[in-house]
C-alpha cells in the first residue's frame, strides 16, 4: 500500500481523559476513532490488525474441530425469556423494539440462539460432539465504557459453544478449547495464563479465564510464576487425543482471579514463586452442563434411545479487546511494536527523498519485491520530512523498516531497522530485499 | 471437511410460505436459518459462500483503489440530525435508546458516519481522491421482510464512499466504481446490467443500479438486449486511466429501472433488441455532490487555499443478497449449482461404502490430495444410503463430485460428476485427482 493513497490519520494529540497506553496509541496511530461512548470505527490500519487477530482465532478454532457459523447481531427477546435470562440480564442488555413492537435485543452473547439452532436439527448422540462458533459483533451497554477497545460497548467476540451427550464428553470439549486458547494467544505473542474463574451470569461449575499480565490490567490476579513462561503446546497437538495431561499441567499450579482468590492456598506457594499482578482477561471458558439445554429442551437420544438434555459449554475470546492487550504488552516510547503474526504490514518502506529518481526506483523495486513474495508493505512515498516519516513508522509499529536515502542508494545500499530492538544495519538493496522476503 | 464432523442440517421440507426458489434452496441446503422476521443465522455452508462473495467484493474494491475500514453497526442519532435525515428516514430506521437515554440507531447506511470520519482528518485537496469502504451488517426495518436474504432486515452490505474536490473528480470516482462493479459481478458468474436509476433517499443526480435478470426479480426493468451479454472489462483495467469509454459503451444503450423508464425512448430501440424482464438489484451507485458535505461541513482547501465542500458519491453492494441472486440465476431441480468462484467447497467426495477399507483409503487419498493442492473438499464419510448422499451433494451444489464405490475402486477407478451439466466420466483415481487439483 502506498501511503499517499492510504487513509492513515495519525494524531499528534489525544484527549486528556484517555487513560491507558493502548487506547492512546490506537488513537494516535489512526487505528480507531470513537463514534460514540464505547463505540469505535476501525480505521484501515486498525482493521488490518483486527482481521489478522480474527484469522488466528479462526484457524485455532478450526484446528480444534469447531465449526464456524454466523449468528445475527439482533436476537429475539422471547428466546431469552425461554432460558430465563431476559429479566436477569439487567441494564447491560441493549433492548430494542422494532416497528411491529416486537422485542429484540443486541446480542451480548449467544447461548440462547445457538441452543435454538442446535435443538432444531440435532436429535441423536451420533451427531455429537459438536462445537459451533462464530466471530460476530456483540453489544454490552456498559455503564462506564472506557479504555478504548478494552472495555467498549460494541465489540468483536469469538464465541464457541460445545454440545455433548454427558459431562465426560463436555470435559473433553472443554479441554480442546483450553488447549486451543493456549495456542491462539501464543501465536499473537501473548503470554496468557489460564486462571480459575468465577462463572458469573453464564452460570456453571467449571471456568477459566485466560489472563495477560499487564500493569494496566483491569483486575488483580494471583498465580505461580512458572505459569507465565509455560508456553503453549503448539500446532501438533492431537485434538482427538487425551488433552487432560496438558490441562492438568497448567491447572496444578495456583492461579486465580480476584473473585476466586484463596489467600491460604496462595500462601502455600513458595514465596519466590508467588506472583500477584494486574491482568487483562482475553478469553473465558465455561462448562455449564444443562443450564440452557434443560429449560430450552435441547435434547438428544442417547445410545439407549432415551432423550436427555445435552451438556454444554461456552468459550469466548475478546477479539477486538485483544488488540489493546497486545499493545499493552508490546510498545515503547515511540509507539506500538507489533508481533510479526498480527502486524498490519510486514515491511515499512521509507523513501527519504520522494521525487528523486534513484530513491523512487529503489523503493519501487523493494515494494514490488515484497508484494511478489506474498508479504505486505506500507510504502511512505509522500513528500514529507524524514523525521515525520520515521516517527509515523515507529508509532504504527511495523516490524521491519527499510530506509532509502539518496546518499546510501548512490552506493547501492539501504538501511534496515528492526522496530522491536531498534537495531539498524546497512545492506545492499538486493541483500535487503532477500532478507525481507525470506520465509 | 468431513461431513461426519460438520454441521449441515439439510431440510426435507420448507415452510409453505417460502415463495422463491433461492429462499427454498438456502433453507433446504442448510445454509441459513431464520431467527426472526428478516433476520437469519448463517449456518456453516452458507457462511462459506458468504465469505467467498465478500472476498470477491473486497478484492475488486481494493483493485479500484478503495481503502477498507469498518464502521460500527450502531450510530449516533445526532449525526443524522446534522445531515437532516434523522426525521426523514421513517420507520425503516431502527431507533434505539441506550441506558443513559442517548439516541442511537442501527445503521441502514453510513454516509453520515463516513463524512464525520473524513472531516475530522482530511483538510486538503492533496489527500484526494479518497474512497473509503466497509463491509458491515446493516439493518433496515422493512415492513414486510420476505424472500429470505433477498429482502432481509439484517443484511451484509459493502458500502463505499468517494470524496473528491470537484464534480469532474467525483465522476472519475463514479466511473471507477462502475467498472469495479462490472468486474465484481462477472467474477461471481452473474450477468449484471447497469441501469439508470432513481436516487431515492440518498439523493443526488447520477445513479445506476446493477441488475441481474431473473424471473423472480423484485421489479420490472427495460434494456437493450446487447447489454446482457456485454461482459466485464476484466482485471487488467487501468483504474488510473480514463474509464469514460468503458462507461459510455454501457450507458449508450437503453437500460432503465421501472422508476426511470421512458417508454418513448424504449420504443426507439429496435423491437428485436428490446428486453423487458424482472430484475434483482445487486448494486447501486450514486453521485450526490455536496448533499452531505455541505450541511456537515466536510470541506477541504483547494489549490487556491479556499475551503469548499467535497463532492461525494456512495456505492453499495448487497453482499448477503447476492447469494440469493446467484442461486436464482443458477440452479436446477436437484438444487443449487454454484459457480466455481463462490462454491462453498471445490470438490465433493462421496464414499458409497464408508467402512470398506478400499473405499475409505481411496477417499482419504483424494481428500488429502485436494487439500494439499490448496483447494477445499467436503467428504461425505457418513454411513448413509447412496441415494441420500447423491441428493445432498446435488442440493448443496458443489461444482465437482467424485464418487468412490467398491466395484469401481476394485478396478482402480472412480466416477466424476460435473454438477452443472450432470456429465459423468470414469477415470483412474490418480487421473481424477490430477484433474481435480489442476489449476
Amino acid at each position: 500500500m502506498r501511503l499517499s493513497r492510504y487513509f492513515l490519520p495519525v494524531l499528534k494529540e489525544v484527549p486528556a481523559d484517555v487513560q491507558i497506553v493502548s487506547h492512546q496509541l490506537m488513537l494516535r496511530a489512526g487505528m480507531i476513532r470513537q463514534e460514540a461512548a464505547g463505540i469505535y470505527a476501525w480505521l484501515p490500519l486498525g482493521l488490518r490488525v483486527l482481521k489478522k487477530v480474527e484469522q488466528i482465532v479462526r484457524e485455532e478454532m478450526d484446528r480444534a474441530g469447531a465449526v464456524e457459523l454466523l449468528m445475527p447481531t439482533l436476537q429475539l427477546a422471547d428466546l431469552w425469556r425461554e432460558s430465563g435470562r431476559y429479566d436477569d440480564y439487567g441494564e447491560e442488555m441493549l433492548r430494542i423494539t422494532d416497528r411491529h413492537k416486537r422485542d429484540l435485543l443486541y446480542g451480548p452473547t449467544a447461548e440462547e440462539v445457538v441452543t435454538d439452532i442446535f435443538r432444531a436439527s440435532v436429535k441423536s448422540y451420533k451427531d455429537l460432539p459438536l462445537n459451533l462458533y462464530n466471530i460476530q459483533w456483540k453489544f454490552r451497554d456498559e455503564r462506564r465504557p472506557r479504555f478504548g477497545v478494552m472495555r467498549g460497548r460494541e465489540f468483536l467476540m469469538k464465541d464457541a459453544y460445545s454440545f455433548d451427550l454427558d459431562e465426560a464428553g463436555a470435559r473433553r470439549a472443554y479441554n480442546r478449547m483450553f488447549v486451543a486458547y493456549l495456542n491462539t494467544f501464543a501465536r499473537m505473542g501473548l503470554k496468557a495464563v489460564p486462571m480459575k474463574a468465577d462463572t458469573g451470569p453464564i452460570g456453571g461449575d467449571l471456568s477459566h479465564e485466560f489472563i495477560v499480565l499487564a500493569e494496566t490490567g483491569e483486575s488483580q490476579v494471583f498465580c505461580h510464576r512458572d505459569l507465565v513462561e509455560m508456553g503453549a503446546p503448539g500446532p501438533d497437538v492431537d485434538f482427538d487425543g487425551d488433552l487432560q495431561p496438558l490441562v492438568d499441567e497448567r491447572t496444578a499450579l495456583y492461579a486465580a482471579t480476584e473473585e476466586m482468590h484463596d489467600p491460604a492456598a496462595f500462601e502455600a506457594v513458595p514465596e519466590a514463586d508467588r506472583l500477584s499482578a494486574r491482568g487483562i482477561e482475553v478469553g473465558h471458558i465455561f462448562y455449564f452442563g444443562e443450564k440452557y439445554s434443560r429449560p430450552m429442551k435441547a435434547e438428544v437420544a442417547g445410545p439407549d434411545g432415551q432423550a436427555r438434555p445435552v451438556h454444554m459449554g461456552s468459550y469466548g475470546v475478546g477479539v477486538s479487546r485483544l488488540l489493546g492487550a497486545i499493545i499493552e504488552a508490546s510498545h515503547d516510547d515511540g509507539g506500538i511494536i507489533w508481533p510479526d503474526a498480527v502486524a498490519p504490514f510486514d515491511v515499512a518502506i521509507i523513501n527519504l527523498k520522494s521525487g528523486d529518481a534513484a530513491c523512487d526506483a529503489a523503493c519501487e523495486k523493494i515494494y514490488a519485491g515484497v508484494k511478489a513474495s506474498g508479504k505486505s508493505a506500507l510504502y511512505d512515498d509522500r513528500d514529507e520530512r524524514a523525521g515525520a516519516k520515521f516517527a509515523t513508522m515507529d508509532l504504527i509499529g511495523i516490524p521491519r523498516q527499510i530506509v532509502v536515502g539518496p546518499k546510501s542508494i548512490a552506493e547501492g545500499n539501504v538501511e534496515i531497522k528492526v522496530r522491536a530492538t531498534g537495531e539498524r544495519s546497512v545492506a545492499s538493496l538486493d541483500e535487503a530485499l532477500a532478507g525481507l522476503t525470506a520465509a
